[in-house]
């Protein structure tokens, strides 16, 4: 069973939800409404060691980092403005009182940079590998939430930063594009936005079967996005660096849809590279060399898979 | 270590945390509040596979609720009203799409009896036992919130219902406190109030520590709100019926300081049993039979021991 299935599932059963109440958000976008309370947005993110983190090779700073800017990335896509956390940790019995501490601090400190302190949670020990999920409040911005699901036929498609690669430690040190969310949210007005957090080909056909549109991205654009760190990986495992672009999970940077005469000055002066551009539903999601179109596979990372 | 020690530690590093601004609750209370966000409160507890609940006994649906409703007693303690909560779950592969549909389902139900829906969440797979972490946020009541520190000499010691032996079932379906929590808060204006979820012994200490009194318990009285199901386990255990009410945990009952002159017929109205009253720090926490005064053994649930 694929995230997307069970997701449509929970999606019918919390029908008495924010969404079904009149709320600005609909279930699975990257932050939730809180009803009665339209200027906040929250989101809320599990790491697991062993999964998301390694915790006999990294730092339990740069993990507590982590696990509050996975939570900040979302922030970023709702063009939100993050404004307090929690933090519930289930300690592996090994985890030393230091660690733990270093644990908290690493994501406090993130947190501070964006005015997110920590401000409370719950701790647990086990015998199993550690569990950290930090729970994220923001405000939404003055144009309202950047939903991920309303892009419309002939939207250009923008990605920040570039992608692939992560794993080579951007995971774990990435800066959440939170102000850049914001600008692009008070600027730019995009139909959608959303983060990129388990690879581009998945959270694009993700963006794009929300709104009911296809999508067919320019390869000789994705080109000039592929992140260095994807091109080093590439010629350790013979995957191109353009595959490692598109399908590697955790670059946390930011897909957007806007109008498509939006002015690309603007977009350049943001630190925005144009990928393609959206599609009548029929075209899936595609890639194109210039010459020829072809499904694009959708190999990102399914947490159900 | 122990779970005090650690939260020390924790508090003088978040220094810069809703408490430290100014906020209306200080770190290590049952809910923590949101810097700017005067009238909101929030909390989140983190469940696990063997510890907090077993997969292989009990039903999703139950363990869902008791996610909700560990949070939700959160709230009660702080005489406040749930507003809405978000879910992250990592579930075992094992675990069928209908359990995972389950525990959700068991965990919005019983959040919509108190107009408290499930809104959002974060999903995950993993070869470890199942993790669930709920989240919610709850508005202050009218008279504020109930903090657990704010004890002074002199006062009644109160608790709702009876204690001991939840574990014959009443922590999976047990109901939480919020609307008696929300009565008390506004018609008892208590001095401290918290859930009792490590056990009455250790929740006793934590809350005279927080507030730097001590306490004395009278057995008499505490004979009275003995549960039930603490006959039934000391008949099989040899553990006594006072056992364990001091010290089982997951009671999720309240516990509550009200001022000496507190009118006894509204608590009594309010199905609340006195149980001894606060004194001064050197006392620390007793028990008197009516004619000695012995030290209480502290025995709770402690989760970094």
């Amino acid at each position: 069973m694929s995230e997307a299935a069970i997701y449509e599932q929970l999606a019918r059963i919390l029908q008495t939800s924010a969404s079904a109440a009149g709320g600005a958000v609909p279930f699975g976008d990257d932050m939730a409404a809180i009803p009665g309370h339209d200027q906040l947005l929250w989101t809320t993110d599990m790491l697991l060691d062993g999964v998301h983190f390694d915790a006999a090779v990294h730092d339990w700073f740069l993990i507590g980092r982590k696990a509050m800017a996975v939570n900040l990335s979302d922030c970023a896509a709702m063009g939100a403005r993050p404004v307090a956390a929690v933090c519930a940790v289930s300690a592996n019995v090994a985890m030393t009182n230091a660690q733990f501490v270093r644990l908290h601090e690493g994501a406090h400190v993130l947190g501070l940079q964006f005015d997110c302190p920590l401000t409370g949670g719950d701790t647990n020990r086990w015998q199993k590998p550690t569990v950290v999920a930090i729970t994220v409040v923001a405000e939404v911005g003055e144009s309202g939430p950047v939903r991920r699901d309303q892009a419309r036929v002939g939207d250009s498609l923008w990605v920040s930063g570039k992608l692939g690669g992560s794993i080579r430690g951007r995971h774990l040190t990435f800066t959440p594009r939170v102000k850049l969310g914001r600008e692009i949210a008070a600027r730019l007005r995009p139909n959608a936005m959303m983060d990129i957090s388990d690879g581009l080909s998945l959270d694009l056909s993700r963006m794009v079967a929300a709104a009911g549109v296809g999508a067919v991205l320019d390869s000789a654009s994705l080109a000039a996005v592929i992140h260095d760190d994807a091109r080093t990986l590439s010629e350790r495992d013979g995957v191109s660096p353009l595959d490692h672009a598109l399908h590697d999970g955790e670059d946390f940077e930011l897909l957007i849809a806007l109008p498509a005469d939006v002015d690309a000055t603007l977009c350049a002066d943001l630190g925005l590279s144009r990928i393609g551009e959206t599609t009548a539903a029929e075209t899936g999601v595609c890639i194109c060399d210039g010459e020829t179109t072809t499904p694009l596979a959708i190999r990102g990372w399914d947490h159900f898979k």
